[in-house]
């Protein structure tokens, strides 16, 4: 028989990768709760008609679609975006504004390369129905609180507008047609540096491309950007007031103890963004940016046929995993078990499992040894799982209604009662 | 525009439902951890050629599968055993015995019917490469501890062996090449009663069923029973075996606290189990099977290549939450916010939103009021996310640093300063 092989772009997910993948979510989850969003799912293949068209381009190139067995036209979702403007068209009963988060497996046919795959987790959160910056603060107070939780501490979530980029834009005489290539030559600023944008600025016919980058550039804290551009923008309505609605997101944000900065420079790819938009960044490594989001107003409407603001944030799943492991705050597992109970086959078995229930009532996770192996195997088994105890059984233990215990830590061991077991695991396991 | 449908059995999980199964599915896992089952994850799409073929039939017909862009011919997993044994085949660093849990979406191409769709979880715990009836009993413990832990308090785990009834049939002089179609008779005594399955055993030849109805309808507890049919066994040496067998999974399970009778009767649909298969179901409603599962030594073997003994057991996530409804267990949930809070508008938000902060800090789930929304409104849209406590800020708490608080169960209202706010809310929401 072929042996079997596992898709390219595809991947498992064993018991170390998983323990952490599951504690990571449940920390976003008790972030996004502790703000009153709702959880929901959405179903993994809609119509393609749904998925594609509006957009246009990259997404449905990418799209993993084909013919049910009724002829439908189908397509497994490559976003949470689409899906939930489906969602909130399909039942009417969804009340405004509607807060929820959503974490689900996506597929893109997008080309394999490391750390990126077909399938994988995407994690939502949005607030619909919204047009108040109250809502644009509240996402970036969310999104930052749930980086603190899942234990980083040198971070900054920066925060600029579209209104703003393009008011600068028309400050420093760019025609309109040509916006849309300087902020994606802007974006590089972080890559290729102010030299390198320049000279990219300068062949698309910006000739004064240094100015603006100086300008971009500015330092200082937020409140002293913001006073700059205000002064420099003080003769354009739209850009002044886009400058007053991230002050004032700002300002929300940081009393819900938000770490956000505002950066001028900031553009975000994606087009649908109409207003505010920001991104998280590590400060102390160079990462690239782990989660990100904007106010898109006009993108539920298009998906569902009912205009409805909207402001949201994505968490990049994969590369907040990767962080966590270069930063070091990742805390790999070899198995969700604490305790292995090792013991010497049918005399000791029953006693063994009387252990056992008796462990787990103080909710620690136990393995009951294999009586059937050698003491040797067990003990190897035992280590294989990092366990923090181990509990050994012999006869000597069943006769004398006691149990050995081994903290695999400090190499302590002890024989100890069985009334004492609760509270002697919980102090190893705990 | 076309307003977009969802797609004919598909659904939508909304918040109350979702936040119902995420709890659920918090407690299964929690139990599943307590015996040490790691979590697993595998892709959605594999190979056709992995899922297809081996089963044959109605898998194969049932399956979602298509050509992918890179013209492979993929399919969506139908259930988690082939991945799970593809993964095992594909990943030789597992070490056996192999104790692992999975909850994963799962595709089939059904005609869709009240509480059956086309994308359903499948929750399974399988123990790998452990031929010993230790096993076996884990298996029924941690399902019957799951179902405890849920809520269930009258169940009962059913437990039979293929080799039992076989070796009845024989005892009744059924021919080898009926017994099977037998067996599917016999599964449906629940259903259609003692005379209907006798009516059917004779329409397919086997004139004595009623004596073959009459001794598995034995009444008696699990040591009676076992007594009785090891008696009437005792001159077949592998049904005498299986009932050895199945006494000590019972006798080990009761040990671990499972609840679990010998069932003679016990058939279980699915060809692939080899010995003991056991089946959970409720005792104070007709409700059908919750959870069950078996033993399946050749499985493995056929769709990884390597042969490996296995036992396991499927929690029939959808019908478990059913039942959980009919049985009045379920605690439906608008929201997982606890607290909301109601405020004037923009002179009250700033001290709205650090009072969000405050109670966040005790774990308690926040919304923070749409101040740009009038009082009425606010106070509707609180009751509609069934809060525990709704916090009223006014201008006069700003000013004195106080809060007002409703306890919408007791409707008791009152004013408490800032400080007292952490204790008073853990009082009423936790």
């Amino acid at each position: 028989m072929d042996k079997p092989k596992i898709l390219s772009g595809f991947r498992d997910s064993l018991p170390s990768d998983m323990i952490e993948r599951n504690r990571l979510i449940e920390k976003i989850r008790e972030t996004f709760e502790l703000f009153g969003f709702d959880p929901i799912e959405t179903p993994s293949l809609e119509y393609y008609s749904t998925l594609a068209g509006k957009e246009g381009g990259d997404s449905e190139m990418l799209m993993y679609n084909f013919e049910d067995l009724g002829k439908r036209h189908v397509g497994l979702i490559y976003d949470l975006t689409v899906p939930v403007s489906r969602m909130i068209a399909t039942n009417p009963e969804i009340a405004m504004p509607f807060k929820r988060y959503q974490i689900q497996r996506v597929w893109r046919a997008d080309r394999p390369q490391k750390g990126r795959y077909r399938e994988f987790h995407q994690c939502d959160v949005d607030i619909f129905g919204d047009e108040d910056v109250t809502a644009d603060a509240e996402i970036v107070t969310v999104i930052s609180s749930a980086l603190s939780n899942i234990g980083f501490e040198n971070f900054v979530i920066n925060i600029n507008s579209r209104e703003i980029l393009d008011a600068i834009l028309t400050h420093f005489s760019v025609a309109d047609d040509k916006k849309r290539n300087v902020i994606i030559e802007i974006d590089k600023l972080d890559k290729i540096g102010a030299d390198g944008v320049t000279k990219e600025l300068d062949k698309i016919g910006v000739s004064n491309g240094s100015e603006i980058i100086d300008l971009l550039s500015f330092e200082g804290t937020s409140e002293e950007k913001l006073e700059k551009f205000t002064s420099v923008l003080s003769g354009d309505e739209a850009g002044a007031n886009a400058l007053a609605q991230v002050a004032r997101i700002i300002k929300l944000a940081k009393l819900g103890g938000a770490k956000v900065t505002f950066d001028p420079s900031l553009a975000r790819g994606q087009s649908y963004y109409t207003g505010p938009v920001f991104e998280a960044k590590l400060t102390d490594i160079k990462f690239g940016s782990i989660a990100g989001g904007g106010r898109y107003d006009k993108l539920v409407g298009i998906f569902s046929g009912r205009e409805i603001p909207a402001v949201g944030a994505s968490l990049g799943f994969d590369r907040i995993l990767a962080a966590m492991k270069e930063i070091g705050i990742s805390s790999s597992c070899l198995s969700v078990a604490d305790v292995y109970i090792l013991h010497f086959g049918e005399s000791t078995l029953e006693y063994s499992l009387r252990v056992a229930s008796k462990i787990r009532e103080s909710g620690i996770n136990v393995i009951t040894g294999y009586g059937n192996k050698k003491m040797k195997w067990q003990m190897k088994h035992a280590v294989s799982k990092g366990v923090k105890a181990i509990v050994i059984i012999g006869e000597d233990e069943v006769s004398g209604n006691s149990v050995t215990i081994k903290d695999t830590n400090t190499r302590e061991q002890k024989t100890i009662t069985f009334d004492e077991l609760s509270s002697e695991m919980e102090k190893i396991c705990k």
